[in-house]
């Protein structure tokens, strides 16, 4: 179903024709984007406070500036649904997030106009800075190149380091501050503080109080005191907008705060701010989930609601008659309270992420104990080793693909040192809609080779909960559990906890001839498959290793020796995976066994449903089926 | 050789000896130990201005603070001299920085007083506030957390995370900004700007201006005007700096900035600071090589100058007969000029390294073309796919070691988007004296399991310059060459440029039954085996294979037919490195030859020359003679 756009919105097919409006058709436009926004993602799901919190914006920069040729770089890139229906996506916008439909964040292969690929935080001021060099290096005087980065994004140290550079360059760069308090929860920091007391002018009153205080009785300086008054306060006024704002510190030129909702004083300054070059920054205040009430009421709710009924407001929910496995994002967070009830030394930290990994739910029982951060993964590994110098043992949650930004820490501050802190990576292996950006699919071969660092991924809530427990007992060192988003496997998923010894698999079928060796929740899949082949009475042999390192190298010898031939099976991807650790072992021990590595080939796969992507790589559970079968008929060429 | 420390230091064994002496005394015990570490790095080398810098604040900080209960972290750490000699190492520093000597950084192992392993820049303010939260935890009120970071290191986009969550914890942690100016080369940014707008009142002086302009002519307001005058202008000063400083904007109290040369004013100060709880930073004014006249003048050749004649200055410099081989720094550096010079799309970024990669000679000859920006490796990284999307071919060189810390970038910004990126990685293998915070050991592993990324690796100066070449033709994609510290085998580097078919090695000998693999510079340890193997008539086959990844298959599938028996040598981390992306290769092909993985054991190494280093790795060309000896005697099991 294609939703029907509104008036004005249906002859936009392109920013140009936009350019062709009045002024006072932009109000207009607004309108029709926000409401085909509202349309599209009830009924097909997606990011949705974002968009409808820039709107306005979107339609200004679009108007105001020559895009493509200007470029515009969106930060994060899930507010940019706007941007997206405006430059020529409209007609497929309904497939926004489905397999091979449109992405949910700017990408340069879709269109001209998404300048740099998104998906990660605080990326755009370095993007925008890069092109606006390139411009000046090839002469384009005229070209403008916007970055719009929000609040949230901000506080990650590279949109820090940007602005560093970007200060001292004379590049034509505006950044763009959209500033709504938020992340996909509410934003923290001293940061934040700071922007609410520039918004609320409570920096300029505290300076006027203490020049005040200073002065002492104003009315001693005799008849011209009321006019004193009103001179030294517009001057500090002035002075210190153009002076001491922490973006003037960092030598921009800073513009704001402004109403992001006000369509026409938004193109109005846009429009004086081409003219103007060098570094700049316009603060602008928006509302995330602007003009859907409930979705302004909680943002965090809002942020991707799934589908809804756009009138009640209702959010549609799948309704089941048996108890179903949960997330194992929540067994993750109600494991972490049930760990530190028993244990004090544990503690939890987060990067910005506490609703997403389900660290809320120990942020509200002890609020002491558990620490949003911000968006500042670094910051959160050495933190938390911090933490750990002292005898603490924090669970630090960081999604897979976040924690390449963490990388250098988790070697440097962690690793190195060999302290006790446990990464819970959430999201690993295919992360589903969200695409390429977001894929977890390199974190086994990216941290089993760092010394001191343990590998695991369990293959059900049990084993999630076990290892978590596992990894809190005493000098346990650097200790990473990998899971994947969505649901595990068991209804019953209050299991008593217990230790597991530290590279230890198990066997979960005993079989002839092939050996599956999985590892994490994807070991699921092989169930399946041995189940099936059962029924013809075929036994493989199935084992869940649970770690990737360090190796269970005593089941590694048994299944060598037991077995002719060997499937290592992973959501991961293969150079450098599990697969390759077991190739290590065997090439170590000099085993011929041939091994049929299966995981995510050397490729970038876009968005679907994760059993979507795993059918494309064959790890699916009727491809993994077929692999076993073509192989039993195959005979060993050795 | 053990230095005869002055009298007064020769006492200390510890900070409670120093805080032990009279306020008066603290002067003379700087000099000495400034003197102490003059005496030292002279004769055994090592960091040398950045010590020197930092003597009185070293004094200062363990007179006044409780260490080592009260914690003291070291940003980056090879300032840390002074702190290791008066912490009970005073008679071992000689062997700073040899092998099985203490280590040039500090260290947890080797002290309590060392409560943070460092190395890398801008950790310093998350490791303290990670023990300042823990402290606050454990119910320490009394226990103070310092972190002392140069204005380089607060480039660091880290830093800035931490500093966003440290403004609003209520933890006691006092940062003290080390402002120098400098990084190892002079500092750039915006930071560094106002940093010195601070130091000389240059913000200060704008503001009062401003408010003047607005006031008008002061005499108007009658015989008060003198008063009004001073009475703002002093308002406006101590307002300035209480409410609109950037670090109080960041919710810290700022103090400063104040002479960190002036013993008794620093600890008066740091003494009171003590008693100031919650979030607070102090700027103190440093000069880089302090006492060292020489050093003062021309800091970034005195950072770590090796060993020199501490009365007349002279460095001190082997002298050869014969023309040398260069490094490969410099082989780098000006081949970048050649390449640039015929090629207008070439541009060239580092992260505040450019005298350490020698960049320095482009951005000398090529100023609009070649990038300093900071220490800043995401931001290096993101700027220079900025700079790839817009057609340039950016050349960004980063310690390997450094890499780490802009990895989400590479797979994020470059890699998913295909972009022509050059990654020029220094220092691979081990990076010597500098220890394990600075080894390169890991780049081979963490690069090549991202999609479209290039890893290569040239044995000498030629394939540097012809893989650099390679690298800038068009449309190549992530390319990443990786490269040792130190000398290649060369001595006329200056060979034409020729492209490498990307994925290809090459034959170096062929012989019989075992063939070494080898990448990278250390292939000349299998050039040297195979010349002593063949004094005894035994052939082995040697060939470079350059490429880890694609790898040549080609020449793969004739080796793995060819000889029974197959080494792989890097100078890498052994799991997920070269030789498994060689087990990969040969498992989906089926080919069952033993092989031996000759690498970095998955462990810490510590300090000492690369060939010590390798010598314990077993990849020194002894050892390496020695396992391939013992191998061409034992048949192949199968």
């Amino acid at each position: 179903m294609i939703i029907q756009p509104g008036e004005l919105l249906a002859a936009i097919n392109s920013p140009a024709d936009l350019r062709k409006l009045n002024q006072e058709q932009l109000l207009q436009v607004s309108q029709e984007l926000r409401q085909y926004i509202i349309d599209n993602v009830s009924i097909y799901g997606g990011h949705f406070g974002a968009s409808l919190g820039v709107v306005e914006l979107t339609v200004a920069l679009h108007y105001i500036f020559n895009t493509p040729y200007d470029q515009l770089v969106w930060d994060v890139g899930h507010q940019a649904y706007g941007h997206k229906i405006l430059t020529g996506r409209r007609d497929q916008f309904h497939t926004n997030r489905k397999y091979k439909g449109l992405s949910g964040f700017p990408k340069r292969k879709e269109s001209e106009y998404d300048t740099f690929g998104v998906g990660h935080s605080s990326t755009s001021i370095s993007a925008a800075l890069g092109m606006a060099v390139a411009s000046q290096y090839k002469g384009e005087q005229d070209r403008q190149h916007i970055a719009v980065i929000g609040d949230g994004a901000m506080t990650g140290g590279m949109a820090f380091e940007a602005l560093n550079h970007a200060g001292v360059s004379n590049a034509n760069l505006l950044v763009v501050l959209n500033d709504n308090c938020m992340s996909i929860d509410p934003n923290v920091g001293a940061l934040k503080e700071y922007l609410t007391d520039i918004t609320t002018s409570r920096t300029y009153n505290k300076l006027r109080d203490e020049v005040w205080n200073v002065l002492g009785k104003i009315s001693k300086f005799g008849p011209n005191a009321q006019l004193i008054a009103s001179k030294v306060e517009s001057g500090i006024k002035s002075a210190l907008l153009k002076q001491s704002n922490l973006f003037e510190s960092l030598k921009f030129r800073y513009f704001g705060p402004i109403d992001g909702h006000d369509i026409n004083h938004l193109t109005s300054v846009l429009n004086d701010l081409k003219g103007i070059p060098g570094p700049k920054i316009l603060h602008c205040l928006t509302v995330k989930g602007k003009g859907f009430a409930l979705a302004e009421k909680d943002q965090t709710k809002w942020h991707a609601p799934g589908t809804f009924d756009k009138i009640t407001g209702e959010i549609y929910k799948v309704h089941h008659d048996t108890p179903q496995p949960p997330k194992y994002q929540d067994v993750f967070g109600h494991t972490m309270v049930e760990l530190a009830q028993q244990n004090s030394k544990i503690m939890g930290v987060t990067p910005a992420m506490p609703s997403g990994c389900s660290l809320n739910i120990m942020m509200a029982a002890m609020p002491d104990r558990a620490f949003d951060v911000g968006i500042a993964e670094q910051h959160a590994v050495t933190f938390s080793a911090g933490l750990a110098t002292q005898g603490l043992i924090p669970f630090c949650n960081i999604y897979s693909t976040f924690m390449q930004r963490g990388y250098d820490q988790v070697i440097h501050d962690v690793c190195l040192q060999d302290l006790n802190v446990v990464f819970c990576l959430d999201r690993a292996g295919f992360a589903g809609a969200d695409g390429p950006t977001h894929h977890g699919n390199y974190d086994i071969a990216f941290m089993r080779c760092i010394p001191n660092m343990v590998v695991s991924a369990p293959m059900n809530e049990a084993e999630l909960r076990n290892l978590m427990f596992t990894a809190s007992q005493p000098d346990m060192g650097p200790f990473t559990i990998r899971y994947p988003r969505g649901e595990g496997v068991m209804p019953e998923w209050r299991t008593p906890l217990k230790p597991i010894a530290v590279g230890t698999g198990r066997m979960v079928q005993e079989g002839e001839e092939v050996a599956i060796l999985s590892i994490g929740h994807i070991g699921n899949y092989a169930v399946e498959v041995c189940k099936n082949l059962k029924k013809e009475n075929i036994k493989i042999g199935h084992y869940d290793m649970r770690f990737a390192k360090p190796l269970d190298e005593k089941l590694l010898h048994e299944i060598c020796q037991k077995y002719d031939k060997i499937i290592t099976l992973e959501d991961g991807c293969l150079p450098g995976g599990f697969g390759s650790a077991v190739l290590e072992f065997m090439a170590d021990n000099q085993y011929t066994n041939p091994v049929k590595r299966l995981g995510i080939p050397d490729e970038i796969f876009e968005h679907g449903t994760q059993l979507e992507l795993h059918r494309e790589c064959g790890i699916d559970p009727v491809s993994i089926e077929r692999t076993v079968r073509q192989w039993i008929m195959q005979p060993v060429s050795v």
